[in-house]
């Protein structure tokens, strides 16, 4: 009976075992060895524990450190995400004006201090503007050309800040992530991208960029905030800091935790995580993940960095019922949005293309100051784009009541009492100015959005989308509005709205055109209904949220077939074998396979060659493990060994086992050869992986593509008749797939 | 270049392609050959499609069939659940009295008729209780008498013809349906399972039993219901109903909509499927499945069965906060729904174990008739299990407001109008009463549960295990407001209970044990919590949920590793292995292969056996495949051909082939051997599988079995250095896993 334990994979030392996964950057990682890893040191301490107390309780420890790990991610991303709220919300105040008693306050904490009751649109005497606190004038030219240019000046402060310290400290704290995340989650390595400093850097870096008034949101960074917290806290626990796979698992989750704390919605951001950036999500990650997004917006929640109970600041509470004809506009909403979404990829794309290929490239800081200047220049004078793009969403979603004093609550209604209902009204002037601005805000949004996602700094890209949807929403929802006040007889709003009841909401319409469009540019599904029910609150809207996320879907897939995030996949040439795609092509393993037919391959064969030939072939070849076969003849494969083991076996061997020279044979079978005449020969079974994963050179390339992905191979062996004819790596796959496409397969990143 | 379309799948031949999927009853299908005929199925439309506008539209129709298959599915399950709710609530009332103007009306209609505008505990005058309608006596032990008589007469009725109907016209129609909808979902034909005769009794059945009033719900049996209605429509398209992996996608979206319908809950719908009972769950799929959710949820809701907006008759709406501290009672609850939960599978797999090997499973419609009148003549005495269940745990997870008038809500207060908070107060004596009655209750149930899951009528687990958490929360949330009532300055509730408001809410507690108990028996984790959360309308008390069901799972898990479902899976033997446990033991492939080293393994050679070698070889062995080898001395693997194809392939040369006899060559080469002196030879390469999926005998059986898993085996080949040396089929696994578990491999049900 053979050694079980080591059953060929090359680890059956307890050093190896537990020791560091290994892996080179920018390599692919090979799941099936990594999780056969992680079950033998399970069995291993299975084993131990029957032995002592010490044994059992590093066994329970063992056991429970998923639980403790994921909870550990859940605490610190809730504390983080405050942090930055609390942050953000200070600083973007801070480009307005100053609390000159306390400058820590925010404008909300400030006047809180004052004790004043009444105060409006947020200003109190205790919150001082820049023009009041340098000049002491609160209205004319020149307060308005010095909170002006006092905008400009921080803004422009913050985002040079921001890219100098992005650029300087941590070039991987740029951008949303959310791409580079799904990448390493299928598999990949980036060092450092996860590291602390990415961590530090991108959290400051966000708090700028976003106070800077940019075009961006906080959003998407969060989950990639998230996913560091989440590998550096995986080392804390060797079962998954030291293995690439199981540390995925724990990945999976905090990226749940990272849209939990963003938008508040644990669920959702659960399957966010399993829709759109996860790769390997076994079920039982799936409770965990839950567990971790929770305990994380319990947290953020808990800080409660909003002063209203929520951990967003665009939460709203819903519950009037929505008419079933109101579908048509909705299912309306969805295409636009589909439309704006895929418009909005084309032209980011086209974009960064340039940027990569073009001089601009070589000037990120210089690129960041100047998107600023315009961003800051063009927002201030639209009040729209100059407040804070999470209270513009907050201020579209909700309802006009008694308290709302904003010119798009401009109804000629009359309120006597806090309890009177909300009757439908003929909009003021103030609605329609309002209109104007906001359709003015839109393309104006639209246009900096596409320049600003891209740039060097942390930027997502959620809040802008949301944004630009809540606009084409709101006034979609104020036209039928206005339609069923002026028409209340018409058939189509007879049902509802003869009572004088405000029967369409303006509110709802935003929300399902922020649905929309986040659809159109991210391609969620049910992760983006789940996510914007929770932002709401009530079960009631799920229907148009629904429909307007299909159309939206359905519409853009039929413009252009990718997402945002997998377009910068493919723009950045990362090796992300989408799992979503289905390989259409009937091509064979066999034509996809190195070497083609006509050329060497690279073997070791079982008892044949010296321990000069194997290092001859490890100095003339760099591939990271050679086939073993009977002989040079009978090319029938024996296994596969790393190039990493045969290195180190042969140098560790050299330097320690007796009578081993260059001239020993390489012995891969467990009997000695006869002859046993030159030196003692080098017995490497050990160390011999005897279970690669093989498929004939007839197999269709749509199940080795489905292999590939479902068991996540790094490679595999093609043979014929049990002969081995080459080699497949996953390298080759993607390249296949991408030529497949009609793209360049060169574009691909991969060592 | 060869014809990669065929890419040896045996399945170049367009009726082939096209024609039925071919598996008998109590096989396992092959995923990957399904799939893969799928896609070729695709590509011949998507090459067809530009030949003409009919084809065009032939190919929109075949790309669309999943989203119409699953709308078709969502309305159908719908309106059979409303349906069922109706003729339930019924008939449920028919027990008890009958609205004599309109006997089709149950009591509460009868009583919205007649125009009175109170009636106490939804007694009015129009509706006559047998007594009043016979003996026109409403009080005195009479009437109380032949009240009784009569509850138990209808009972024993109701039963009896579900029984008989169950017995005489559909036997699987018995049962949730659960275990085996799980076992159909990983790739198992149980031929009428899930036919149209199934559906229609179980939805008559289902209505009889649960009016009956035996401790059952129709919660899962509506899970059953709803995959009925998928395979049906799914046979009106031939992309899903002709392939069994294909259609599995189509019952996995209606898993979801039947737990939609169930519940109110399209999200918790999806989940449940997507980690309670689905095997194969593309993200694809998910998507759809929702669309089917949520259309089954809205239609249900626009038939609105009770009357109240929402689909089921438990729905609350809670709005209160909950105090930390009370996570302690909380996840006390959830350790005794663990312990409730796993005492019930195992008392519960006790008696299904007894009756499947005693004389009382022949006997089912007696058995049912017993179940029926024990279960009566107990729960009419006792106002708590002579009421609806479903009417029960509605009444413990509501709050006591001003207008509840159960004993339950007997509380030392004085409501003065409507507006008024509701204030913490004394229990009065009915409250005590009445936790003395819910105690006997919860006891009756328990006992009666365990022997009514498992009868031969249609019966659910989800509603009796609700309904004994629901009691044993409410009477810890009882407990938890006297104590807060006659400690209010105690540090534990001084920050909440001060103000003189209601601070404690025994429906809340009710709720969290209700999850904890079902917990408990299913081992449901996400799709529990969102289940519940999505029947209270709002995310406030996902943590308290949370708690209780991990706490209930952990300790389920630690007394007893499988679910109620797993555990009638295994006393069934069917076979299905679950994607959940991980397989933790080190065998190799070469020690679970078949035949052992010493036996002889049938195979085919590729160039030497004549047609008459063959005929003997497919009658004397039975397998499903037979490998094909280059010679019997050098048995390296060629590929794999189906018994099947053949039998079929052999038939028709006979009949069609010129020359073909007994004593020809079957060739699978595409060279023709040289000798040619022979008949004609028959060349089968074209039906040869070339890509079968091999793994060699050093392959640690883990990865076995995540093969099978992942990529959908059937079966795969053992090679060793390019020789083959066995198969092992899933059968083989599922075996091998049982042996490894202690379990007799024997018990699998399996052809």
């Amino acid at each position: 009976m053979e050694d079980h334990d080591g059953f060929g994979f090359g680890i059956s030392t307890e050093e190896d075992s537990v020791g560091f996964s290994g892996y080179s950057d920018f390599h692919t990682i090979d799941w099936q060895r990594d999780l056969a890893r992680d079950r033998m040191r399970h069995r291993h301490i299975v084993k131990k524990r029957k032995k002592s107390l010490w044994e059992l309780i590093k066994g329970a420890h063992d056991a429970l450190s998923g639980w403790l790990c994921v909870l550990l991610v859940g605490l610190v991303t809730g504390c983080v995400a405050g942090v930055i709220d609390i942050g953000a919300s200070w600083m973007t105040d801070l480009k307005f004006g100053i609390c000159p008693q306390a400058f820590w306050l925010n404008r909300e904490q400030c006047c809180w201090s004052s004790n004043e009751t009444t105060f409006d649109s947020g200003n109190c005497s205790q919150w001082l503007t820049w023009s009041e606190f340098m000049i002491s004038a609160k209205y004319g030219f020149g307060a308005y050309v010095m909170s002006y240019l006092f905008y400009i000046f921080w803004a422009m402060f913050f985002s040079t800040l921001a890219a100098l310290l992005v650029k300087n400290f941590a070039p991987y704290a740029c951008g949303s992530g959310i791409p580079e995340i799904k990448t390493i989650l299928s598999g990949f390595i980036i060092r450092g991208y996860l590291g602390k400093w990415t961590l530090i850097i991108k959290s400051v870096g966000i708090i700028l960029s976003v106070s800077a008034g940019l075009s961006l949101g906080k959003e998407g960074p969060m989950v990639h905030i998230a996913s560091c917290v989440g590998n550096i806290l995986a080392y804390l626990f060797p079962k998954y800091g030291r293995n690439e796979a199981k540390k995925r698992e724990i990945l999976s989750a905090a990226a749940a935790a990272g849209v939990s704390v963003a938008f508040g919605a644990p669920i959702g951001g659960v399957l966010f995580s399993l829709e759109e950036v996860s790769y390997y999500f076994p079920l039982k990650t799936l409770w965990r993940s839950f567990f971790c997004a929770l305990i994380a917006a319990f947290i953020l929640r808990s800080i409660n960095p909003f002063g209203n109970e929520h951990s967003v600041l665009f939460f709203v509470e819903y519950n009037k019922p929505w008419i079933f004809v109101e579908l048509i506009p909705f299912i309306g909403l969805g295409i636009m949005g589909g439309c704006i979404g895929t418009l909005f990829i084309k032209a980011n794309i086209f974009w960064c293309n340039y940027r990569k290929h073009s001089k601009l490239g070589q000037y990120p800081v210089a690129e960041v100051l100047c998107v600023t200047f315009i961003t800051a220049v063009v927002a201030f004078p639209n009040p729209y784009t100059r407040m804070n793009t999470s209270e513009l969403i907050f201020l579209l979603f909700s309802q006009c009541g008694i308290s709302s004093d904003n010119p798009i609550c401009d109804y000629n209604r009359n309120f006597t009492n806090v309890n009177q209902a909300i009757e439908i009204a003929a909009a003021g002037p103030g609605v329609y100015h309002a209109i104007w601005l906001l359709v003015l805000a839109m393309i104006v949004k639209l246009i900096l959005t596409v320049f600003t996602f891209g740039i060097k700094v942390p930027c997502g890209l959620f809040i802008p989308s949301l944004c630009l949807g809540a606009i084409m929403g709101r006034i979609v929802g104020i036209a039928m509005e206005q339609l069923a006040y002026n028409y209340p007889k018409n058939w189509i709003f007879s049902g509802e709205c003869t009572t004088g009841d405000d029967c369409i909401q303006p509110g709802l319409y935003a929300m399902v055109g922020a649905a929309a469009v986040l659809g159109g540019v991210t391609r969620m599904t049910v992760s983006l209904v789940v996510i914007m029910f929770e932002l709401t609150g009530g079960v009631r809207y799920i229907v148009p949220l629904m429909a307007a996320a299909m159309a939206s879907k359905w519409v853009g897939d039929a413009l252009g077939r990718q997402g945002i995030y997998d377009a910068h996949i493919a723009l950045n040439g990362y090796p992300f074998l989408d799992s979503k795609d289905e390989f259409q092509h009937t091509t064979l393993a066999g034509d996809v396979m190195q070497p083609k037919r006509n050329e060497g391959l690279s073997v070791i064969t079982q008892d044949s060659m010296t321990v000069d030939d194997v290092e001859v072939l490890l100095k003339d070849t760099e591939h990271n493990g050679y086939p073993v076969v009977v002989s040079r003849e009978n090319q029938y494969l024996v296994g596969f060994i790393l190039r990493k083991d045969l290195n180190l076996a042969i140098a560790n061997a050299k330097r320690s086992l007796e009578g081993v020279t260059g001239q020993s044979l390489v012995i891969f079978t467990s009997s000695t050869p006869v002859q046993n005449l030159g030196p003692a020969p080098l017995k490497l079974k050990k160390i011999l992986d005897m279970a690669p994963i093989t498929v004939t050179d007839s197999t269709p390339m749509e199940t080795v593509v489905d292999m590939f992905r479902k068991l996540g191979l790094r490679q595999t062996l093609v043979t014929h008749n049990g002969r081995l004819l080459g080699v497949i790596t996953k390298k080759d796959v993607l390249r296949h797939v991408k030529k497949m496409d009609n793209e360049d397969p060169n574009t691909i990143l991969f060592n």
